[in-house]
Formats: C-alpha cells, sequence, structure tokens
C-alpha cells in the first residue's frame, strides 16, 4: 500500500502513483482520458457548488449548449479556429452514415454559443448577458498526458458574457477572479499568482487574457482559471450586435472565462506527500476519520463510545472495520488524506479523552471527550491555514528575481518562478524560450520595481517566466 | 408574442412553438441537438440538486467516466452493442490525424465503467458499490427531434450500481424508482405509470426494466425515468467479480438508472396552455411576479410599495421595465410561466390590498397586505397541487381497458393508454404493433383484474398500449 516513489526525489512518478492509490483518478480505455473517481469528484462538486453561489449572486444563469459544433462554425474566428483545430476530436460518421460535414467535440463553446447570442440580443436592454456552463470539453494534446493536470477531457466551467462597452468587461473581470480566489484559497487551500498573459500567450481569439498561474512542487508552472477579454472579435466575426439608446447598432463586447478539474491535480500535488494525499478539510468529505482500538473484551465498550463521538462530530466516519489492524487503518486514512484523525482505546475512555492526529503535521494531542467538538473544529481550521501557508511560502521561496541574463540562466535550472522586467518584444520572449525552455506565465499584478528586461533594454512589464506544463 | 398555434388543435405545433418562446429551449446548428435555456435549466438544476440529495443519503456517490468509448469495448456485451451501434457517433480523427481504433461517444456508460469496476472489486466488502454520473449523452436517432422530449443529445444521471445478490437490485430498484417518483410529482407535478417494460421493450442488455410512463396531451405515451435490473450480464461479459464471504469467486450482479431533461419537456406539455408555459411553483425560480399600475405621478409611490413587497416574498420578481404597459407584461409572463402575478396600483395601497392572479386557472383574488405572505405561500401550494390533479386526472381519463379487439381498434383510434391483458407472446405485441401502431409502453404495478389477452387467450399479465414518442 505504500508509495514507491517519495515527492522529492521523483515528483511525476510520485503524483501519479499518489493519484491512483487514493483512489482520486485513473487511467480509462482512452488514452489521455482520465476517469474521475468519488473521492475526487466530491471535491470538484464543492469547488463547482461554491464557484456556483457566487456566479448566481452576480447574475451569472447556467444553460446548456450543444457538445457538438459543424466545422463550419468553427472556423468563423480565424485565431480562434487555428488555436484550437490541431487538438479537435472529429465526428464524422453517425451509425453507418457518413455525416455531410465534419462535427467537432467542443474545445471550448464560443462558436456554437454565439449564434444564439446573435438572436437573444437586440438592444442595449438585454444587456448584460451572462451565461455560464458546467460542462465536460476536449482537447487532444499529444504532449504527454497526466491525470488531472492534463488529461484530454476534462470538467471545467466556461462563462461566456456580453456587455455593451469595454469596461463592464474589466469591472466582471475582477469580481471572477476574485471569485476564483476565494474558492481556491479558501477551500482548496491554494495560492496563485494572478496577472495578465503576453500576447503570444494569450487565449486564441482574446484582447486579453488574466490568469492564475500555479507553481507546482518540482518547480514548473501550471496555469490555473483564466479570465478573457475577448473585446470585439467574437461579435465581428459573428455579427452580434445591438441597438444603443440612441437606437444606434453596435457590436457586443465579450469575456469567457474558466475553472477547471485540473485544479484538483494541483491540489493534489501541491500538498501531499509521502504518506499519501493531504486533502484540505473545507473540501474533504470525511474530515475526521475515528479509529478504534480495543481487545475483543473491550470491543463492545470502545465502539459504542466511538459511535457516539461520531454522531456528534460532522463528516465525520468510524472505521470499525474488524479485519484490520489500527496500524493498517492509520496507513490506510493517511494515504487517503483525511485531514484528522481520532484514535480511542480503553485507557483514553477511562480519562475521559481522545487523541486527536494532525494529517498535514502528523502532530498528537490528547483532548478532553468533552472539549472535542470544538477542538476538532479549531484543528481543521488549523489545518486548512498551515496549508495554504505552507503553500505560499513555497510560492515565495521559489520566486526568483533575476536582473541579468547569467542570473536566469542560474535559477532557470534550479525551477520556480523567474521575475524580470520585459521590454514587451516577442524576439525576448522566443530566445527565452529557446535558451532555457522557460516561457512567459503572466504579468503579474504584484511586483517590485520593473528591472530591465534580459535583451538590456529598459522594461515596460514584469513579467513571470518558468518552465510549464 | 401571443400563441400561433392551439395546443388542441395542433399539439407537436403549438409544443415546438411554447418551449422556444418561453425561452426554454431552441434548436442548434447541429441538426436535433438543441440549446437549453436559462429558465430550462434552472428546472433541470432544481431535479438535479432533489434527486442528488436523495441518492446520496442512499450512499450513491458521484463520479466521472469519460465521454469516448474504444469501439471495441462497445462491442464486449453483444445485445448492448446491438441495442445503441445504430445511433452512435464515431470520432474517427483528432487533429488531422486518422485514430487506429473508432472512438464511440458515449450512448451510456456501462461499457466504458465496468472495466474500472472489474478492477475496484475484489471481496464482497467491496460490495454494494453505488456510483452515479451526471452528465451528457448522444443518441444519433433518426426519428423526427422535438426539443427535449426527443433531442440527440441530452442531460441525464445514469446510476451504475453492483451487488452480491440479485435481491439488493430489487430492493435498491424499489427506492430508486421512489426517489424519482418523488421528484416528479413534488416538484415537476407530474404523475406517471409505474411498471415493467416486456422483454421486447427492455433495455439492451438488462434481465428486466421498469419505467415511469406519461402521456403527453395528444394522447401519446413517452418513457420517463428508468431502472434497469442488468443481473449478470455484463459483469461476464466484463469480467466482475468478487469472492464472497467463503471465499468463492462469483459474478456481481449490477443496476443501471436514469432520468434525464427530457422530463423538462413532459413538464413543459403536461401543464401549458395557449397563453404559454406554466412552470410549476416549486422549479419556478421566479414564483411571483410583482407588476406595479401607476401613471406618471403615482410612480414613485406604487413602486416604493412594490418593491418594499418583492423584499419580502422570496423568489420575486418587480417588472418596473419603463417601456412597456402593465397588459403587456401580464402577457409575457403568461406566456414564460411565472406561477403567480401580483398587481398592484393606486386604488390597491389606498386599499391596503394587492390583487394576486394564479397562472394555472387565471384566478383573481384580492389579498390584504398584512396576509400576502401567507397568501402568496399557500396559493403557490393550491397551484401545484392543481396541476398535479389535472394530470393525474388527465392520465386517468385516458386510460382505457379493452377487452376486445373491436375496443382496442376504437381507442387506438383516440389515443391514450389501453390496458388489455396479455399472454405474454411476443407475437400478440408484435400484432398490436403492427395493425394499430401501439407498443407496450410497461405492465403497470397498479391494474384491476386480469382480461384475456387480445389473442384470446387467457391474460398472464396486465399491459399498457400506446402509441409512443
Amino acid at each position: 500500500m505504500a508509495l514507491k516513489h517519495k515527492k522529492e526525489e521523483n515528483f511525476s512518478e510520485w503524483y501519479t502513483e499518489v493519484i491512483q492509490k487514493a483512489e482520486l483518478a485513473e487511467h480509462s480505455a482512452v488514452s489521455g482520458c482520465i476517469v474521475i473517481r468519488p473521492r475526487a469528484y466530491a471535491i470538484w462538486e464543492t469547488v463547482q457548488r461554491e464557484v456556483d453561489l457566487q456566479f448566481k449572486k452576480m447574475g451569472i444563469k447556467n444553460a446548456y449548449f450543444p457538445l457538438l459544433i459543424p466545422e463550419k462554425l468553427l472556423k468563423k474566428e480565424a485565431e480562434h479556429f487555428e488555436g484550437f483545430t490541431p487538438e479537435v476530436a472529429w465526428v464524422t460518421h453517425t451509425g453507418s452514415s457518413k455525416l455531410p460535414e465534419r462535427l467537432a467535440i467542443r474545445p471550448t463553446s464560443e462558436v456554437i454559443m454565439y449564434p444564439s447570442y446573435k438572436k437573444w440580443i437586440r438592444s442595449w436592454r438585454d444587456l448584460p448577458l451572462r451565461i455560464n456552463q458546467w460542462n465536460n470539453v476536449l482537447r487532444w494534446e499529444f504532449k504527454h498526458a497526466t491525470p488531472l493536470l492534463r488529461s484530454r477531457e476534462f470538467l471545467w466551467n466556461e462563462g461566456h458574457c456580453v456587455y455593451s462597452n469595454a469596461k463592464d468587461v474589466l469591472k466582471d473581470r475582477d469580481k471572477v477572479l476574485d471569485i476564483y480566489i476565494d474558492v481556491l484559497e479558501k477551500y482548496m487551500a491554494l495560492p496563485g499568482v494572478l496577472g495578465r498573459k503576453t500576447d503570444k500567450e494569450k487565449f486564441a481569439g482574446a484582447v486579453a487574457t488574466y490568469t492564475i498561474e500555479h507553481l507546482l512542487p518540482d518547480g514548473k508552472a501550471i496555469q490555473g482559471p483564466d479570465y478573457h477579454d475577448d473585446g470585439q472579435s467574437f461579435s465581428k466575426a459573428f455579427d452580434i450586435t445591438f441597438l444603443d439608446k440612441k437606437e444606434k447598432k453596435q457590436y457586443v463586447y465579450q469575456s469567457t472565462f474558466a475553472i477547471t478539474t485540473r485544479e484538483l491535480g494541483v491540489m493534489v500535488a501541491t500538498h501531499s506527500d509521502n504518506k499519501g494525499v493531504i486533502i484540505p478539510p473545507r473540501v474533504a468529505q470525511t474530515q475526521v476519520v475515528i479509529v478504534p482500538i480495543y481487545t475483543n473484551k473491550e470491543k463492545s465498550k470502545v465502539l459504542a463510545v466511538a459511535k457516539k463521538l461520531a454522531s456528534k462530530l460532522d463528516k465525520s466516519h468510524l472505521d470499525d472495520r474488524d479485519d484490520y489492524s489500527p496500524g493498517w487503518k492509520f496507513n490506510d486514512w493517511e494515504l487517503k488524506g483525511v485531514p484528522l484523525r481520532i484514535e480511542i482505546g480503553p485507557r483514553d475512555i477511562a480519562k475521559k479523552q481522545v487523541v486527536l492526529v494532525r494529517r498535514d503535521t502528523g502532530a498528537k494531542k490528547f483532548v478532553s471527550m468533552s472539549t472535542v467538538k470544538n477542538e476538532v473544529r479549531k484543528l481543521l481550521d488549523a489545518i486548512h491555514n498551515n496549508l495554504l501557508n505552507k503553500a505560499k511560502q513555497f510560492l515565495r521561496d521559489h520566486t526568483h528575481v533575476a536582473s541579468t541574463m547569467k542570473e536566469f540562466k542560474e535559477f532557470a535550472k534550479k525551477g520556480g518562478l523567474i521575475q524580470t522586467g520585459w521590454c514587451g518584444s516577442v524576439d525576448c520572449e522566443e530566445k527565452l524560450k529557446d535558451e532555457f525552455g522557460t516561457k512567459a506565465t503572466n504579468m503579474p499584478y504584484e511586483h517590485g520595481k520593473v528591472g530591465k528586461c534580459m535583451c538590456g533594454k529598459a522594461g515596460k512589464f514584469v513579467v513571470n517566466w518558468a518552465k510549464s506544463y
């Protein structure tokens, strides 16, 4: 049952092992497509519920658009088509008939949604229009697939909002990104770097892309939730117009945004250790596992107390399996990542106490039976905060400001984020990629003084560079 | 804005018109695939939430399995393959490459799930295993598509549970079907006929199929939620075994069950009228619309009172649009199906009253401002009960017991359900289909005396026959 690989020695093998042994995800018969098992899906349900609640407060409404997209629609916005077609899965036959036109499985839904938007929007009264979908998308990438972190099919939200002006796109950008950050931090205990993508790295068809970037334990960056300011690219391609208050026809402004099941992978990779997964308490289906310890004679007495305790604690689980030893159970629940363990035996009962063991630190605490509920609540918060703080500290410790190419080279070897000034030239961007394999993750909102670009010119922007997933 | 077609004159045209004008669903660029608009999707969210809550109490856990299924997996269970391949959409290419093996878009997920089940299940301790998915499936039917009622892509739950014995499949059958009936009746105000399918009509691969069958206003039947007792068909095809308590290898027993977005169509078809849709109160996003009536002079006073009222009433909406008349608004909200309307003008304010208008009956009631919250609650319940009772009455009125072929023929002309005894022979089933276009909807649990079969032999079962969607 124990893990063969160590996180610090071989992150990639460790990750694939831990995610499977903890029963979170597994490979399927279709290459690059995974099974999201109940333990992982329950976490996604929490993320989805919390994001959705806050979306609804913003006036965003859910809908559902078709999975399949006719090829000619996909071609309507040129950049978008170029960006996605290399990864599209094509349906060519149904039953035993050949289709007159190929249908793409949605890699994203802009082009199947916007013909409807064209019909629905007539005047300024119809705006803003805020629509979202929770669905599955498919991108047949040819890179090495990693469960959850890079799967060909994944689940996400795709928000597609429409405005009468460019300013409102930016107002909602801040609200949406705040929601993502809130759920990442408060539920998944995940920090990230908020910033804007360079033009080279932005979404196919967007005016600007804003992202939250994560840093994984192996020093590689991975993109988290994003928000695209699409400006009028799609409204012009799809002829989506409205009559303004002066009865003048105008093209609408649009946005798209998403959070995906990739975050589950980032969460596992960030918090877990060589004993197994660590699930942050607020997304853990089981927050507390109670392991009773007894000989046959004491069994009924210990189980009775343990049962009563379980009934008092929310999201607790009493592991009363007969054919496993307490030690085996400890390992099993550590592997699966339950944040808190309660051990209870005859001696504890005599002393009216229990033992609380934290999954994150392994720290043990003897707690009086009368205060256990309160202690559990406090410890769960402490675990959450510890996981978040550790992840933030890791991010800080692995963000290096480089002023010279020499420094850049050194940091590139080490891994992590490299922060530099940037003159804004794509040539510099490409040079850094070619030489060091690093690409611009984003231009962080928060940064110190704007240093020089690696080309020697004055920096106009601050960019984080990293090897990326 | 008014509907062109009448429900009683041309049900099919009326249905397609009302579902689009009420902004529930619309056609997409892909033939037979529809857009589920926010007004309809919100209803699905309620159905999903309520079913899911009750599933979770049963110990059913959600998961997610891949959208795509390799052809060879689909072929593993012969009957299943034959049942579904004529309707399968095939992915043959990804990007610009041809796939070595065709991939089916899931018409249902048995065969992509069960290889995982084979891995997960080792011993009796792993059973029962209760897993569910909420996802999209695609069946490329070549029949005439009708939005929601018969769409090529639809949303559903697919439950796939595994047991150590045949009895547990039947125990959970009763629980699951009770959940479906509960949500249909309590939320969508929809009755149905619970029963077992004949072998000819059962699910491809199942031992027995149980369904809830609806009767639409045009006298045609349509299948609602179902539960399949799969016995050991799939466990033998996929080699899913467990070691029982005596360490003996046994094949598992399985079930599958589903409720789909088709129910939204059944709901609209059942309750709505020539003014538009009627949404049953408990699935209505907006339960009460408040329409203020005023001249310019009275505007601010009336709006202030209306606003206060809106803040007191859950799920209420104040229609304070300036550029539409009250009459126009009445029609608009009647079309969209809001169950209750409140009219409030200066004279009402003077009398400390409001006018409540029911969407289902059109009945008006003057209600004192001080009791309005309570009256609204009571009227919403009354509307729900009225819709459910009317639908039940319709089902009773259109269920005809036939004892002879002559009677059968007469009833078949009229439409509705025809109930007869049945000897159990497929020949009789096929004869009734060939002669009258009626097929066996199901063998209802509740029925009177078992009459003779239409062939003249003694009946062994009672069957409901109907023309069907």
